[in-house]
């Protein structure tokens, strides 16, 4: 079928590819005229067929509102805008509300699986009405892992529940990455284990660990067996502070997810406030050896 | 090659089955008479030609150690110990340094894949001597998954490497189950998610979070949507918290892993002294209600 | 000084009462005539002379932004309200907009003390803007604690300075509270440990550990040694959850007050979801024991 | 009463001088002879008389046994020791039974209040037996603080349940320092709040945070307003990682207590292996930027 697609970066450049490999008529438009299709939105809305689906995969916030809020204008009654970007769910039920306006549906659609989609196909999560998801299943089948639909793709709710999903999705990848990162460090650290690579290479079949996630910190050790090419500073992108929010709104309780995203926090820190304060405690009663900034280094004792 | 097996429990009893089917020569042991191949432990000794290979697959701690300790007595000058089981990594130097005295040697050999692993294969991880892994690597071989052998074995180093990392991988395991435990449980609480096992299947192909975990968290809830013939009271086995105490001994950051050990504890209470305490401070100081044991129930107001 | 007080609750009953020991004229208004002045806010504010001070001190949320906006109306130019309950301090910049249409100033104002404040003083934190706070001082100096102005009152900042620093005071003491609760389960747990109230007892004068919060404890128990009248079941009132959110924001670790928001909204569970998960995946790995809902109890093995 | 004391570094250095100006005989022995009143052990053991009373204040863990097995061997039957350093309790038992083959009996007790205890007296919790609790108590009277003596001093159990409740007490006091640090951090991090310093020092009369422990980071503050002089590399000193191994043994939730202990750890890593594994699999998956180390950074997207 004939889809329009905004945005054309790391993953809709791939989503492109894939698209058009299965058969459909792909209308790409990027602000990057090097690789755009068309020369503007309004330009990809008149070379599309009414009614017309239009796939969003711009930064989430900011960029993928205001493309919506375009799209809003330039599309028509009876289109079909999906945003399949890392937009908060909360922006959903405002996106939706304002096509509706103009007769114009919406779908969510969070999109798992990164660089390597593009040949392994896509983990996908959509929220919105069961109409508008029948209508742009052909994209959808196109896009998720071959196999059984169901393994791949799901329609998890109404609208923002697609958005929700891929949330905790990677919420629960924050946790998952910690949890190996813990075991790593703590094998690095034992003087009994001599080939921690190894170790971790052994578990990628047959154990209860094994994970796509393990395969990729193999293949990392694999590329850079120490890591010593990386610094241990990690951003963190959005959705695991929205996980543990949303967590909180709930009253669910979620220790390891909130403490995988405190853990990035901290890594960005040179110089954490917080232990500063609790140095500064440790020096006040107990005239503990403090490290003291500067050139000097502070002597102390044991309280 | 020959292997005497000592217990012939849920793992044991497997993996005589997949040895077996591996054209190796298995005679067990184990104190049910009705599963034994032999009458005894003297009895295994006996029937095995030297130099003997014994796997011991009993429960940690002091089974294992009674267990190594009368083969000790029973084994020779040449022979092999393979430690299977879920022994805590301090007990490996202890087994060795007493099989030593009569010239026996030593494995560890951290086994992972639960009662799959008849047929998928076990994930090995051995610590010990080079010359008596190669000695043993057949039966290695036939327990370990179909693929390269790197892939479901690693040597990973010195006697107590294999429970060592055998250790870390449950710990992990801890925290990797917590995360998806977390997400699952936000993905229940939210009114947009009105299909949650379906969004979870969703994610079995494609997706950054696939795992083999994840494959039995779906077919748990295939099996019972909405978990309903369990409780949420949580064992631990021992590894989660040797792992913690191991990241205590090495300094290493351990907060995922340590929240998920922490939530099966908590799982387990009836009632929290800890909680009843802070519910009694929120009372003294803010005349907070509170839930009052027994029949009537506190009111109370905002501080 | 004249003060108009609406919300007579716990605390604004306590809060007329030691204002009016310090011989301020104080008119309260509250829905319950009972205990009200006035009959209604209209009449309140006939009955203050200009220029105005109102004192809000409601429960936070719609009920602070009811009454905000209706003093926003009753009230005239040069007049002054301040909210001292417990509002998020986003909603602090709104109500001082509104006001502030009409030529009505604001303060927020973090007021901690419980109810032991009407004898102790009240800790008090200002936002908002010099003159108004300097105008309101004998209102802060009568509420406070005796002692140095400075160990009881601050001006924190800029309009919603107060309730933001009030707001991690309470995010603090989530973090205080839970961590005496650990270590006072953890005595309860260990054998040699006799006489548990005794210790903390012993820990309230002298030790790196005193602190109100502990002299709360051991009243506690002095009250009830075991603890044995409460349930673990603890409420939040929103500030920790707050607390978590701004750190969130700020991108500032916040494991311990975060686990201690956790473990509240753990207590109250009667069955977790996310340990159900747990249970699930253990017995799906392992065929390991798990607990099943119901009359019957499960059977199951180690791994 | 005489009193021989054994060490006298900061701590028992201090209580040298409390003691004496309490009016109580005591002979001092430390290795330093500038401030040892004995030339060594057996000439502290001769100078005192018998039935005879020695208070050890060495570092924990080998100096202290070392000094106890010296002294059983000096010492004689009817004799006591009291071993007041931060021993773990486990070597209490140890040490009781080694003393006990000549008679001599042994006192375990722990001490809080670090360097201001000389001024404000210790906080003391004492584990043994009854009688030799009572013959030591005019020490431990001159030691704890002015106040009724059950508020600085607790008979806690048998042998081991002093420090037992001392470990605990530096378990709870990390949980404390760190709550403290998080929201100091928080406040720090806050636009809206201009005076952070004058915020804390605000909370020292009043409120429910209010402690020691605060009191100390106000002087802090005071002295160093932004804590420019001190670095964030905290260490720590055993009392809280047993604290953690302990609750892991009576499976106590302990989520704060080992969020701070694990947050001192994380302070010590210039750089993080596990962050760095947590980096490398971002990488992998998505192409996110990622630091390098060295020279060039790199350029990376959003999945």
């Amino acid at each position: 079928m004939q889809l329009g697609l905004v945005g054309l970066g790391k993953m809709g450049f791939n989503m492109r590819e894939r698209l058009r490999a299965a058969g459909h008529d792909v209308i790409g438009y990027d602000r990057n005229p090097e690789i755009s299709d068309t020369e503007s939105l309004a330009d990809l809305a008149a070379k599309l067929d009414a009614p017309r689906v239009v796939w969003v995969m711009v930064p989430a916030g900011e960029p993928t509102r205001q493309t919506v809020a375009e799209l809003g204008e330039l599309l028509s009654d009876g289109d079909l805008v999906i945003d399949g970007g890392n937009s908060r769910f909360t922006d959903d039920t405002v996106n939706a509300d304002l096509l509706a306006k103009n007769g114009i549906g919406y779908l969510d659609c969070g999109v798992s699986g990164g660089v390597w989609g593009k040949d392994n196909g896509y983990g996908l999560m959509v929220g919105g009405a069961e109409a508008d998801v029948e209508r742009a299943m052909p994209i959808f089948d196109a896009l998720r892992p071959e196999g059984p639909r169901e393994e791949g793709f799901a329609h998890a709710g109404a609208v923002g529940a697609g958005h929700f999903a891929k949330m905790v999705h990677n919420g629960i990848e924050y946790g998952l990455m910690q949890a190996y990162a813990e075991g790593y460090e703590l094998l690095t650290a034992a003087e009994a284990v001599t080939d921690v690579p190894a170790v971790l290479k052994a578990w990628t079949r047959g154990t209860v660990v094994r994970s796509w996630l393990l395969d990729l910190l193999v293949k990392a050790l694999d590329e850079d067996p120490g890591l010593s090419e990386l610094t241990g500073y990690v951003e963190d992108s959005g959705e695991g502070r929205w996980t543990v929010e949303e967590a909180i709104n709930h009253a669910v309780p979620a220790p390891v997810i909130s403490a995988a995203l405190f853990a990035r926090f901290a890594s960005r820190q040179a110089d954490s406030p917080a232990m500063k304060a609790v140095s500064a405690l440790r020096n006040q009663f107990g005239g503990h050896a403090v490290h003291k900034a500067g050139p000097t280094s502070g002597a102390g004792e044991v309280k």
